[in-house]
């Protein structure tokens, strides 16, 4: 699988943000229409499964909540206007609010208000998922210009037994064990966390479904912990065949690349990462697992304990305009969405092509020159480097070492050993071991 | 077990160090009155056991030597004067000198006398245990104001057939496994090196008289090197069952902390030294094992290699009163001698906290809020670093990694990641691997 | 075995010099007369025995080609004159090349001359030994002066059925397990490639013949990789006796000791190299394994995986002399040579040396006292230190760790380490492992 050399990055891009564009408006939740209208609008893209699991439905230690939706919600004042509208942003409305309808005055509001006094300017995300409560979120400076007196306040919602979507694709590969791409689909109109990553995983899927695959590819498109935890619950057998996963969120913003480590942080997805990174020509970061952040904690519980890591850009809480209505369209752009998925991608075809080779002639070095290998290889000009990662390959495929372990130990890049060993098994010097 | 919170430091280094003041008098030595007096004296605070083994018996390549004991000393110049005198300080004479009763010239007895030069005011202190001889310290001052001339030298000593001393105190705990605390007690006049040692480790034995013990711990107040010989030699399998271990010696100078490793370097003494030194907030310095020190060079040799390490401030050998009168009751001070008793027993505290558990809900996390473990807890103001630590502990608690393993991964306290295991198995989240 | 102690530096270098003076005038390569007048010549120094391969000999991949000879080579101008004469330096004709009679113009010339742009007064040494090819190898300021017109050109060489000559020499040792030293023999008038390490195994297996040994040596003069590949595979079963080995090249030269690892990177002679050089109070290099280089990528192939390092001065390619007739008798110096073997026998001395032992005493320290190991030791003035090795000798002597373990772990030379071994095993507190 060798996908990267030809992306039209800019074109990707592109593509990506106006995706993004597209399903930005949508107010997402846990469960409820907008996670399902966001659901439907990917299966234009790639044929995503739709599962609806009931409310009231038992997975683990958790309980599928009741389904959320919402109509509209204001706070009105005295004059009849509305000085948070809903309709303006979906942000305003602390997601999962119980419905209200109240005349209430500006101090019997306050602790329902939510605002961010340092960026006076920006609507914080709050949600309530797990313990019933109402509330708005506004600007500090919308806050600061209330008069007192009565207000009228509306959140026509509904919190009722219905169930939890969430959107599933399953990509056979030559062999059933799995490669697991989840994002969480649960934020309302917040872009880089996680309309991004929702992209990202909706264009690999994409772009997949098209070249002969090694390993079977499960997405998972989810709300965020009750998802993970729901999929785990039902599928609990299953997940013992993921044997790599990334986490896909943030990844539109102009940050670096971040990788969040496995719980184990050795296991093979970690290692690619961290190669893919080091040879990016960018600078990076690697953060040792915690267990806090996505759905990572899920998949990573001891119980489980699946390799799946997080490839992000800026990590969650690390930016400041995380959570809050900044996290918009501005926040994140085409180049830095295309970089993270050429990223993922390399990651894919380096696991993809990551196999153990076993050298046919391990009694001496064979003679390269009678066979054309000292002849400039097309695409790797540097042709003293190319013969000396064909003498790594050959050096080190004794059956014990991967050609990640090789690339590491020769510190070269994968592509350069793959195609070493790609040209040493043409001419039969090489086999793939246990083939 | 959980003593620090409540300990009063200012009356604990006070109460150390007025019996310090106590015992220094005393002249010390391997065998003899002077650590017979010396073990007495501690059977005030805690129910010493002292036995006697007497001259000649053989442990393993050594003998029991001959009692030494000593009732006066001194150099008397021709007008009768006392120009050294074993009554001003017992450092004065070599330890274990043979008797003398001579007149001799200043030429005739130079050879027998030892001085430091280079701290003209300090005597030195000297011992001629296996090797018959005398000799008297004094300051380099006194030497160089000595007339030529005769000299009347006494040594009214005896070295005869009787038995070495050492105390024992013995303190079972839920299990048989031990923890040592060994001191050598044969020093004379000397504060630091080890009085501050014998203090300590008898206030600690008084401490954990009264509380719930899991590991039953063993006091040994012992002369040096022939005493740990000794006592392995008459319990050589008794003290297999030795899991931990420290040399208490050296812990009442201004110094920082400094932690000797076992033998092995890696055994649980060496890291819970190692991380409550961490989090002491002080600076400290971790030495690796060598076969030179106090007796865990005994207790570390290849047929036994418990896990004995020693805790000190200043080492031996480190600091220029070592091994001289100026080790005295100014160098060691309340404080210090506080300081290190709690390190001591935030050890032991450590040692006793730290089990391994099992996830009870390892599938996913469990729903923290609805057990109410989102609230503050008493005594962890920070809420969230609690929430972390429990979310630490549940996501390693799969029986391979104990709590201190927890700690060390997470970069956080023992005592926080102790309280949120307490929290979560009295919410029936874990529970101790085994039980 | 100890040699250095007494070794004559200067006596030594000067030897060592000398033969490079009476071998550097031959005209080698990988077949030949030129390879077999210098083993020859060896043999006045130790009984080498001589092996004859025929050409065509299948060699694992390979097949022993063709034995080269040559007599003269020259182009020569117009006027009759030489421009560049085979008499004057063997660096003049590509090495392997064909016969050729012509006369041809310069241009006609040009594509088979080679010069060193950067150094316009060096002639660079290629070789053509696998594709048949001819050419000259002359001074950037000859070509620049060489007008056009007509030349002459001869070589007057015979590439035809023969042999490949290589030469051993096996020392039996106490055990069959054996040490290898292994040279390239084919290079022509190069002295520090390689003639310094034919030097150095030469005088090196001198000396080893009259020593004591435990180990079997084995010392090949070989062409480079045809010659190991042409052993190797002669000798399949045989080289698996191997425990020990080193390329020994570039040792004349004044530059930093470096040394290449082997395969594996931690076996006992690369942590006896790094130790010596360790203590050599010289600064050093140690690089990891690549598979380029000597012989080593031979005798590191996966099928035989031999601890085989190389121990040099500055390393292949990273001289500007490397492989130019600035390569000559001055950049190598008798200091460098001497200084060079001597590293070389300690290395030996040390793996003759490094055993494990049994501490008879395992249950706490002997009481070294009553045996005189107080005492000063001859050769060791620093009895303190002395005494620290023995104790740390009698604590690490469990049967899990070897004298160069312990000097590691002591961070002592190994050779006060292995007196201290020696001095206990006198006094029955030692017993070698297995004896």
């Amino acid at each position: 699988m060798k996908i990267t050399p030809d992306l039209d990055a800019e074109k990707l891009g592109q593509e990506m943000y106006d995706l993004i564009v597209q399903l930005y408006p949508i107010c997402r939740s846990i469960t409820g229409e907008g996670i399902r209208q966001t659901l439907r609008a990917l299966q234009d893209i790639i044929p995503l499964e739709i599962h609806e699991v009931p409310s009231g439905t038992q997975v683990f230690d958790w309980t599928v909540p009741q389904e959320w939706n919402i109509r509209d919600a204001y706070i009105q004042n005295a004059s009849g206007k509305r000085v948070v509208d809903f309709r303006q942003s979906n942000l305003h409305v602390v997601n999962y609010s119980v419905p209200v309808k109240a005349r209430m005055t500006l101090e019997e509001l306050r602790p329902h208000l939510y605002t961010l006094p340092d960026h006076p300017d920006w609507v914080p995300y709050r949600t309530t998922y797990y313990h019933e409560d109402w509330g708005f979120c506004l600007s500090h400076n919308t806050l600061t210009g209330l008069e007192e007196g009565e207000y009228e306040v509306c959140i026509d919602a509904t919190l009722a037994p219905g169930s939890l979507s969430y959107g599933e694709f399953y990509l056979p590969g030559e062999i059933q064990d799995e490669f697991l791409i989840s994002c969480h689909a649960c934020h309302p109109s917040l872009c880089n966390d996680n309309l991004s990553g929702i992209t990202l995983a909706a264009m690999l899927a994409k772009t997949l479904q098209g070249v002969e695959r090694r390993y079977s590819y499960r997405f998972l498109f989810i709300p965020g912990t009750i998802g993970s935890i729901t999929w785990l619950s039902l599928n609990k057998e299953q997940a013992r065949r993921i044997q790599h996963g990334l986490v896909v969120t943030c990844v539109g913003d102009p940050g670096n690349s971040t990788y969040k480590q496995s719980r184990d942080g050795n296991a093979e997805i970690d290692r690619a990462v961290a190669h893919v990174l080091k040879h990016s020509s960018q600078a990076y970061e690697i953060r040792e697992f915690i267990p806090y952040g996505y759905d990572e904690r899920q998949y990573c519980s001891p119980g489980f304990n699946l390799a799946v890591g997080s490839l992000m850009r800026t990590p969650n809480n690390q930016y400041p305009q995380y959570h809050t209505s900044a996290d918009n369209l501005e926040l994140v752009r085409p180049e830095y969405l295309a970089d993270s998925f050429e990223k993922y991608l390399k990651v894919i075809e380096l696991i993809e092509g990551n196999r153990s080779y076993i050298n046919l002639n391990p009694y001496c070095e064979p003679q390269l020159g009678k066979r054309g290998l000292y002849q400039p290889i097309g695409g790797y000009g540097d042709n003293k480097s190319f013969q000396l990662a064909m003498l790594w390959v050959l050096n080190q495929s004794d059956g014990k070492h991967s050609l990640l372990d090789i690339a590491e130990r020769a510190g070269m890049a994968f592509d350069m050993i793959y195609a070493a060993a790609a040209r040493l098994e043409e001419t039969q010097l090489l086999k793939e071991q246990g083939s």
